[in-house]
């Protein structure tokens, strides 16, 4: 695996440009045995030209048998340890629409949720209520108060919100009180530190409180809390890298996950072609693009093969615009598989591409697929030796050693 | 990445013969995107004979994305941690030349160069004076004596020689004095540590000595002093590997290499025919043998595609002697890639073959080159495995546990 200290030692700077180009849940299965992938399925002429051009490969996100969530998928193709760099949903959740996290705070992610009157939850999700309907009962939990320290609540997206206690000697090691299923109550909040019980305290007492606030509406009368985070303080790309970095990204999650990687998060995307408008309109200000797309692994978690194989098909169709940018370094991969037969995030490894026009060797691949990448120049590799190879391609490496 | 202990507590002696037939620099790239590399274009009928009766694969140095220098690039192909074991140019120039050094030693690369009247560099390399010049300017600078200190002065090659303080409490954390670009003055040596201060004040000292003694030559009136460093300690392989081993090379570096490995130097070659010849004349004294070639690397240092591929033809050429020895083993390798595209080191993996009769499983693979190498039955694997794969391939290994 890459060594991020050696990495950092021989980094310098070059006048060239990198595109991390992630679909999300990218790998697939075949839908009987010997079939096609999602991707293989998928016509991608675009995709399949550029990789008889480039190196391709299979990417390992975090070992062999292990299906990464977002957040460890997408630190391990920034080429930070993702089973050391931890990172909670609480603070995902919170860098992710926005907040800046302080050493200081503690996160959490809340639902709206739906109780009886026994208190036994009915809905996790309180019916899947609206973002504007999340706004409304946000405003309204705002002005809980509690001794010493500060409270920050933000509407997230649909039920979701993200909570932020601000305080001196807070800790994240907090269980969560979303039972996981309908006709339970919430569970209270308990330290799993005995430095942690005071903001145990803190937290049941603001879900008190929210209860008070919420008891009389319909159908969000009640939260649930979890993902207690602090922030990670992970190296930022401009040191640790030398690379001006921008986020190109939909989705809070992502955005949140390039924050802090100390991306530049480009706001105001809605979808793809937006994305690619982004690419171009913010090209000649950074190094590095973090362009993220969200729907290979929605539709694979919905387990519909042909939506996913569509979805695929929507960013083979943009990569020409990509490529009128003259990128130097073009990585196409996914930060972990969803095959639709699975229906989640698997661990099977993820088909990768890497372009740098000149400096790359001969595949003697047809294109783009699980199976191609079997016998593609790249082979199988870590997830954390992307970034030093995109380095490297992208001339920003010097050689290690006399 | 092969743990250096658990193969010594493995090893065993048997007997049996081992060749590690590094082409410095053999990897390389295709000059038009999906040509064929260096080693691809070379006529090696015989390196591609052996590479159906062998398995084949590509060899990491570092890690991805890192190109390696000279240096950790043979320490890895040696086995040893290249990252951890760092060796200073200077102990690597010292080595080179068949001085033996102790603990007690601080060793620095020395150039010639030519300085104006105002002592700003007008030639780094003092006019690539040659080795003659070299050894008699050298002999007019060790006359120079210091207190406190034994000063062990030797010429290398053309404008380089080889400078060791032998004293108590020397340090090598001292700071280069080349500016690594003419029109500068050579810079004074700094202490890195308060520790170094004594050293600094030797080395400064004695280059003011040197000065004085080369003032009124031409062209070589001045010195620059870098890669300042200590002798490693590195495990020698006769006690981690049990092998009597020797180094067939022509370079002063390489012999280096070699000889903090602890193996036996053979003197006074100048090319590949003599290189063979002492192959032969050594072969019943040692069970391993070292086997440098150094001019792939040169050739594509220098940016010549062709030139490097007729200088894998000329190896090729002389395979049948070495395998007429009947080695148990063979492996050909590169200690990097320099891909004549790239005119440098570069980080990709390096073609590798490993010949061993009766042990070998089946290659699909029609000869030896990068595209072959990828469907070789050795994969992508990292350099420091490659002595553990010679032991076990020449029957030295135990099983591990019961």
């Amino acid at each position: 695996m890459a060594d991020l200290s050696l990495t950092r030692e021989l980094v310098t700077t070059a006048d060239t440009k990198i595109v991390l180009l992630v679909m999300d849940g990218l790998g697939g299965l075949p839908r009987e045995p010997g079939g096609l992938t999602e991707l293989e399925f998928a016509k991608t002429p675009n995709l399949d030209k550029l990789a008889r051009e480039s190196m391709i490969g299979l990417s390992i996100p975090i070992s062999n048998g292990v299906a990464p969530g977002s957040g460890p998928g997408h630190l391990a193709l920034f080429g930070y340890d993702p089973v050391k760099a931890l990172i909670g949903r609480g603070v995902l959740e919170s860098v992710g629409i926005g907040l800046e996290l302080t050493p200081d705070d503690v996160a959490a992610r809340g639902n709206f949720c739906t109780v009886d009157d026994k208190l036994l939850i009915t809905d996790r999700r309180a019916g899947r209520i609206p973002t504007e309907k999340c706004i409304e009962l946000v405003n309204l939990l705002k002005p809980i108060k509690l001794p010493g320290v500060e409270i920050i609540v933000e509407a997230v997206q649909d039920y979701r919100f993200a909570l932020i206690f601000r305080g001196k000697s807070l800790s994240d090691r907090l269980t969560e009180t979303d039972p996981q299923k309908t006709g339970l109550a919430p569970l209270p909040v308990k330290a799993l530190d005995p430095e942690a019980s005071l903001t145990a305290d803190l937290a049941n007492a603001w879900i008190a409180n929210a209860r008070e606030v919420l008891k009389d509406k319909r159908p969000a009368n009640m939260v649930t809390l979890r993902g207690w985070a602090k922030e990670p303080g992970l190296p930022k790309f401009a040191d640790l890298y030398k690379l001006r970095s921008a986020a190109i990204a939909v989705y809070p999650m992502y955005k949140g996950l390039a924050s802090l990687a100390g991306m530049t998060l480009v706001q105001g995307l809605h979808n793809l072609d937006e994305e690619v408008e982004a690419l171009k309109t913010h090209w000649a200000n950074y190094d590095f693009f973090f362009f993220h797309f969200k729907y290979a692994d929605s539709r694979g978690e919905d387990g519909n093969f042909e939506a996913k194989a569509a979805e695929i098909e929507k960013v083979d169709a943009i990569l020409p615009r990509v490529l009128e940018l003259k990128p130097d370094v073009l990585i196409v991969t996914g930060d972990h598989s969803t095959p639709a037969v699975w229906k989640a995030h698997s661990w099977h490894p993820v088909p990768t591409l890497l372009y740098a026009p000149g400096l790359t060797r001969r595949n003697d691949v047809s294109g783009f697929g699980e199976t191609e990448c079997l016998r593609g120049a790249l082979g199988q590799f870590q997830a954390t030796d992307l970034m030093p190879m995109a380095l490297a391609y992208a001339r920003r490496m010097n050689k290690f050693g006399a």
